[in-house]
């Protein structure tokens, strides 16, 4: 019923998680209503843009440049080299950085183990990760895989493969969320605040 | 922080409406993550094809493919040629023509009066309207303008500007909607409601 253009964009935009065929056709119609080319041409540059100008760091596969030998991250002479944090996906390591309190490298995994959904740690990139440690200079990881079931098992996994390294493994603290309120947190999390309470100094 | 073609992706996400930067990011790492080109291409070729691709039709200015004389429900011989139903949006045609209750022609006026956003009769293909019923032919225009204050405001105006000639002009009913709940209905919709009331026969 609508014109060719308009519904081949309504169906690629309906195609990314979390947009549905309503919210698609809002998103196109505001595109037209505006007549904004210049925004529909800035996003269209930039999706053909996206795959051809990005990679994966070879070393941590955190994303980079195109083009680029290693990530800004793992190129920073500054950067403490002794130190990794683990990581399910990209997107956790800006998240990490903005928190201006660690200046180590990371590892992005790329998932989590899943039975269910079929992933194996072939899937991972685990044996890249064993292979760094493998090389020395490493005398900390940091397990900072998602507090969820995939990701627990994930930092069981790596917990075990690096146990025969002489090095420290450590996972992020579980607790009460900052801002929460107790009254609210759920069983698991006060639980977890409870058994991994510490000392007041 | 982000590689700058991922960036500029995430901040073009981000200008459309409902999209902020957060869910912006989490479509380009879907985008990404799956490295499905064939989807980041179809994307963006479609979003250059939309403005390029399409035009709004001369006679009721709802959207068409770029280069056709007329819209198809304009050009469509079977459609009855003595009703216009007047609505806001481009979006509010397919709409309508899923109830599959209408068989008359239409007329997109791009939006309602809005005093408070600065939009009056003349920023409104109201002329265009008043030229289609000054060239004879109608007999019933529906405003089917949306119920809200803007929508309302504009349908009174409408009326006013066609009270001269010799045709009915209609709204669409208010009422409680189908599937809805008597006692979960807002006061406003169950005082329209009962003053539409209509006999059971």
């Amino acid at each position: 019923m609508l014109p060719e253009p308009i519904q081949q964009c309504i169906d690629a935009f309906a195609r990314l998680p979390g947009i549905g065929p309503k919210t698609a056709a809002r998103l196109v119609f505001y595109l037209l209503r505006t007549r904004d080319s210049d925004l529909s041409k800035k996003l269209a540059d930039s999706l053909l843009n996206l795959i051809s100008g990005t990679d994966t760091c070879p070393v941590c596969f955190n994303m980079m440049n195109a083009g680029q030998e290693q990530c800004g991250i793992c190129g920073n002479e500054n950067r403490d080299r002794q130190v990794i944090c683990v990581v399910e996906e990209p997107l956790d390591v800006p998240a990490l950085e903005r928190t201006s309190g660690y200046s180590g490298l990371y590892h992005v995994l790329h998932g989590a183990l899943s039975p269910v959904e079929g992933i194996t740690p072939d899937d991972l990139k685990i044996k890249e990760l064993i292979g760094r440690v493998r090389a020395g200079e490493i005398k900390e990881i940091i397990i900072a895989t998602n507090p969820s079931m995939e990701g627990d098992a994930t930092g069981m996994y790596l917990q075990q493969q690096l146990s025969g390294f002489d090095i420290k493994v450590t996972r992020l603290a579980r607790g009460l969320p900052m801002g929460g309120d107790l009254e609210y947190a759920d069983q698991n999390t006060l639980l977890r605040a409870l058994m991994g309470r510490q000392e007041m100094d």
